[in-house]
């Protein structure tokens, strides 16, 4: 089994975890939960997305959360921008790093921004652009990267288009996400093959959902075909609009246990991650998906009782 | 990505989904549920255990359970039998397969059977003996295969010994069990290359539990490895002792879904079991960890609506 020796892994609760509670979150808390985690040795989270409030009105305070934060050395701090207005704001909120976005496929672009694939890349060139006056780092997301709610497959033709895209633009690294968790693994080594015959040397990552409980599997697969960075959310938080009752992004804790016990190095203390993902899990007073905080890790041994 | 064109899953909901369930479940409603499964395309299905009924008074009814169900052909009807009072029972129900179990760890092997390994080879040697003179089939499952709870890691070389120790009893297949999760996909490939490598014809099949999220994932590295034969419990049903609200052993319907849309066949009709999925939700009357019955198929697109 070809596996890499460390792994990236960027934290992206606060952001794709919460913007889909309903409760709105206090800023403090917030703030509070990013300190948390940029102590367990995490190096990359996406704090917020510089969205409109009408549409996300968790958000909304994205300024107030990147100005109040602690910034440690070493942790990068990272927000998601979705329009040119929403670049002003990181501009002027002195963002260092951004993602944008924009789906793989006609339908779920339309459904989600209101925009055709066409039209989304014009915007986030513009982004882009913007983003390089200031000196802004980019990296580039591709929605429904493995299929898309709407219409089905996603041909690797439409990804490969659409990296190229991408990196024409001048984005320091490309993101596929499976948006809605339809990825296999199979499907995931096979594209991720693919890009990385074509781009070796251009950095990619993978975000992944475990709507149907193959999150981890697939990124066992995308280690497997060489990519070395993914995206997660603290407790498994993150949900998918079709699916009611379905689990959201990948879990954090539970991804670097994973990679620990396979012997990949993260640069995380696993056992702070998952005193954060407990202190989560009391603030929004519900069970989140993760396991490892519930089942303890594997090393955690249990006293054998007198029978 | 080396994967099989088919591969066998073997459904052990009613013995280790039941088991763990505080609630009587009626013999009628277990009889119901076998019924179900057996039209889905499932050719394995282990329906009980003839264990005593102060130990698990929930399969207190086994051998009423064995002779009412219907037997359509092609599926084998697998009952677990712990000793050999057990293995008695079995013979005189005229079960044509079973499956004998103990624990590659001493300290799990104790709690779990009160036995020392070496007492319960000795237990085992005598079931499978009873059950040659009557021609009935049996697989050899190994418990805490991957790990045990109380004493950690369980060695390769213990692990290959006790396989040597079946194979010399003659039992048809060897069962890898992670009963408590604590398997990761490294291991998984590792632990099973090295079994095949020593035993490339012999028969062998994994089990795993979903306790810490890696189930689906030691099963695409089992199936990298090799191996073409998985248990699986309906919605995900089955606990670990240790870890309340963990999962409990990996979802049938989750995994063959993978396995579909991995374009590796199975046999079963997955709309029909993720139908008796639901129908089993329903019956126990709470949410079960399966996924799929809950996000829908990849397949199952939805409705683009106007914006």
């Amino acid at each position: 089994m070809n596996l890499p020796s460390s792994v990236k892994v960027s934290e992206v609760v606060t952001r794709d975890g919460f913007q889909s509670e309903a409760q709105t979150i206090p800023t403090d808390q917030k703030v509070g939960l990013i300190n948390k985690l940029s102590t367990t040795g995490l190096r990359r989270i996406e704090i917020t997305s510089f969205v409109h409030p009408r549409f996300v009105p968790q958000l909304a305070d994205a300024e107030e959360v990147y100005r109040r934060i602690e910034r440690p050395t070493g942790v990068e701090f990272i927000a998601l921008v979705p329009n040119l207005k929403g670049a002003e704001r990181a501009v002027a909120c002195g963002v260092k790093e951004i993602n944008v976005v924009f789906s793989a496929s006609e339908a779920h672009n339309r459904s989600n921004v209101r925009m055709s694939v066409a039209e989304s890349l014009e915007n986030v060139g513009k982004i882009v652009e913007l983003a390089q006056e200031y000196g802004i780092k980019v990296n580039g997301a591709l929605a429904t990267a493995f299929g898309c709610p709407f219409e089905g497959a996603v041909t690797v033709q439409q990804v490969m288009r659409l990296v190229k895209e991408y990196l024409a633009m001048g984005v320091a690294s490309v993101s596929f996400a499976d948006t809605t968790g339809m990825a296999n693994p199979k499907q995931v080594y096979d594209l991720v093959s693919r890009i990385l015959d074509r781009w070796p040397d251009q950095e990619f990552s993978l975000h992944f959902h475990n709507t149907r409980g193959t999150g981890l599997a697939n990124v066992v697969a995308g280690l497997q075909a060489g990519i070395t960075s993914y995206d997660a959310s603290l407790g498994g938080l993150g949900g998918c609009p079709f699916a009611p009752g379905a689990m959201g992004n990948i879990c954090t804790e539970d991804l670097v246990h994973m990679l620990h016990e396979m012997g990949i190095k993260t640069g995380i203390d696993l056992d702070k991650l998952i005193a954060v993902a407990r202190y989560l899990q009391e603030l929004l007073g519900r069970p989140l998906p993760g396991q490892v905080m519930k089942a303890g890790k594997v090393s955690d041994l249990h006293p054998l009782l007198p029978s």
